[in-house]
């Protein structure tokens, strides 16, 4: 699951996973950057670093993570079976460290499947919308938080990063309008998943 | 300087220091793992990790540690024309990393390339020795520390690998001879740093 942030991507990730689960399949869900005890830790310290941290540190250390939560925590559950939902993976180095950080994109690339020793999304829904509505909306609803901080030109250039990635592979990635109500996006949601044969 | 634990590196950097600041050179001197606050706190969680911690993510730890300490640390001393001695550098990686714990020699070689944007030693001083005899040594003078607790075949494993890399790039990489005393080891490397030019 990706997207900007205040794009749903939470809610659209448990919603997935009920309908899943009651399709009779196992999942496990995650996150990133995170989802095992050293990779939370290596979160702290990209979230703690100075805006000075380097983008070279910074794409190293999420991948870092990375690497830990594909060994410990995605590949176990693949091995056995089982679908797992991630709420960011590689899609979203691409876009943050590459297209917003300047890291130059092939290295990140190469970097993304090294650390994750090829592992790769299946399907990925990139939730998709215009940051200046999806800023209106969260104003509506009275919510603060880093989608505001980070500024509006900043969400736009996240937004056209993973627009890029959505066109350049439409195979895998497969882009849903964020702004409808959430059953209309979970909708639009099972819909792909019945046509992967889910 | 490069070479495997207890081959006298801390020692012989502090007397090539000395030697270059009486000839009149800025002398900066660092360590790896570390050498900024962000790149001690990720040394620190390397070395807390359980030994299970996989190859990739101990590989981008370290090299997320060396791009801070490239950027924050050895560039601007370069920049400033200052001689930047380091304990461990890139070699280190690809024999810790590569040759021992089996990351490919090749992704390695082009990590650390990323990591440091392509600042590499000009000159290496390669401290070796048979990682017996320096067990040998160490025990007449009743020091105990990851040298032993490592275990020999470890530190043979280490020594060839940097052995390997001295014999492939001699033009850059200069053993010396470890087990002599500190005063004969650093006539050498002195001898060493005159024929470079210093």
């Amino acid at each position: 699951m990706e997207g900007v942030d205040g794009s749903g991507k939470t809610t659209q990730l448990q919603l997935t996973a009920r309908y899943l689960l009651d399709r009779g399949y196992e999942v496990v869900t995650t996150r990133e950057p995170g989802g095992t005890k050293l990779a939370e830790r290596i979160r702290n310290i990209v979230l703690d670093a100075d805006a000075a941290v380097n983008p070279r540190t910074e794409v190293l250390l999420y991948l870092a993570a990375r690497a830990e939560h594909v060994e410990k925590v995605i590949r176990p559950a693949l091995d056995a079976g089982k679908i797992v939902l991630c709420d960011r993976f590689a899609d979203s180095t691409m876009v943050y460290q590459g297209f917003v950080r300047g890291v130059e994109i092939g290295k990140v690339k190469a970097l993304c499947a090294f650390a994750a020793d090829n592992v790769q999304p299946e399907l990925t829904i990139l939730l998709d919308a215009a940051p200046e509505a999806l800023l209106q909306r969260r104003a509506d609803r009275g919510v603060q938080d880093r989608f505001e901080q980070e500024g509006l030109d900043f969400q736009k250039k996240v937004r056209d990063g993973f627009l890029l990635l959505a066109n350049a592979d439409p195979e895998r990635v497969k882009k849903v309008h964020a702004l409808q109500p959430a059953e209309a996006v979970q909708a639009e949601i099972q819909k792909i998943l019945v046509e992967a044969g889910f």
